[in-house]
């Protein structure tokens, strides 16, 4: 998980035991690619809450692994969760068209900088550890057929917002894996990533 | 907190007030600034139990921004919390000495880049968000007299370590704020460093 010393390695496999030790009663009706990413998200966090509020939408681990497998993208809301995926992966927040379509319309950054991405033909897997705004928006450009979204990892992370965006793409087709409440962000995100990136590559996460 | 437009404001304010009511019983001993700091890493996280375990030595917050206010610098252990600071922040982790450090010596890179930071002469603010090693690390270096760290923000998340690295921070007289138990990451050691850095410009956090 990250580890590239002995000694990292070896807090990585404790880690793992203590993890499946803790979750073991909340994982029965995964499967084991779906195991492999709450395991991860847990360990990140050190909240076994995680295995009891981590949805999967049926279908979205086989196609976000055929998308990685077959060259597509990963865009992220923001750039602590783009920092910490270990895959070329793209975030536009910080780009001056995005802070001008923002202040236009008056939307968030994180939201204008989806628009933005579909706009550049994204196709891929979205990841949102932030921001609901941008998950909403995602879910709006899927729908709309302007946003070639494969999958979707929606763990954004607040009081005001991310529940109810999690709840609306759990109420689509779009293949996706939510935390469900208020509870998510950038671990989260980035420990599904990396589980999927991993598994991707037939590695054990 | 990172908003940008009218939307992101009103999100903003409408979780601060969610925040207050949801912690308002536990944060009655802090001070003004560690109320903001501890509000800001709920809003960041969605998790109350932060007002619960997030700690304070005294005088870390006087010392912290005395540092910010005299040009000190801020390290982080890892890229991701490094990405998410709103200040210019440094991370070795990978620096290609560092990886030479931690493979000679079989410690992590975390640690290892702690150690050469200490070497490149390094003073100010220590975000620890990830790695226990690294945090044991800065204790050991500072306790020396190898590392000038004038504050420590140690929160390093995980079962492994990151609770008894804590205690040992806990522990000492370098000022420091931590979170008790398994608890602690990325968001948190953002959370905390951001409303520092806010603090420190006599901002509203």
């Amino acid at each position: 998980m990250g580890a590239s010393t002995g000694q990292g390695y070896e807090i990585a496999r404790k880690s793992r035991e203590i993890v499946r030790e803790l979750i073991s009663e909340d994982i029965s009706s995964l499967g084991p690619a779906e195991v492999a990413i709450v395991e991860r998200i847990v360990h990140s966090t050190a909240d076994p809450e995680y295995a009891r509020i981590t949805e999967f939408s049926q279908g979205f681990v086989d196609e976000a692994l055929r998308s990685l497998r077959s060259s597509g993208g990963i865009l992220t809301d923001i750039e602590m969760v783009r920092a910490g995926i270990s895959h070329p992966s793209r975030c536009y927040i910080r780009e001056p068209a995005v802070r001008e379509l923002a202040e236009k319309r008056d939307i968030t950054r994180a939201a204008a900088s989806m628009e933005y991405a579909a706009s550049q033909g994204f196709r891929g897997i979205v990841v949102i550890g932030n921001a609901p705004t941008a998950l909403m928006k995602v879910i709006e450009l899927t729908l709309e057929g302007l946003m070639d979204a494969r999958a979707v990892i929606g763990v954004p992370v607040g009081f005001v917002g991310a529940a109810e965006s999690k709840e609306a793409l759990r109420g689509t087709e779009i293949p996706h894996m939510i935390t469900r409440g208020p509870k998510g962000g950038t671990p989260v995100a980035v420990a599904a990533a990396n589980a999927l990136i991993a598994l991707s590559k037939d590695k054990e996460v």
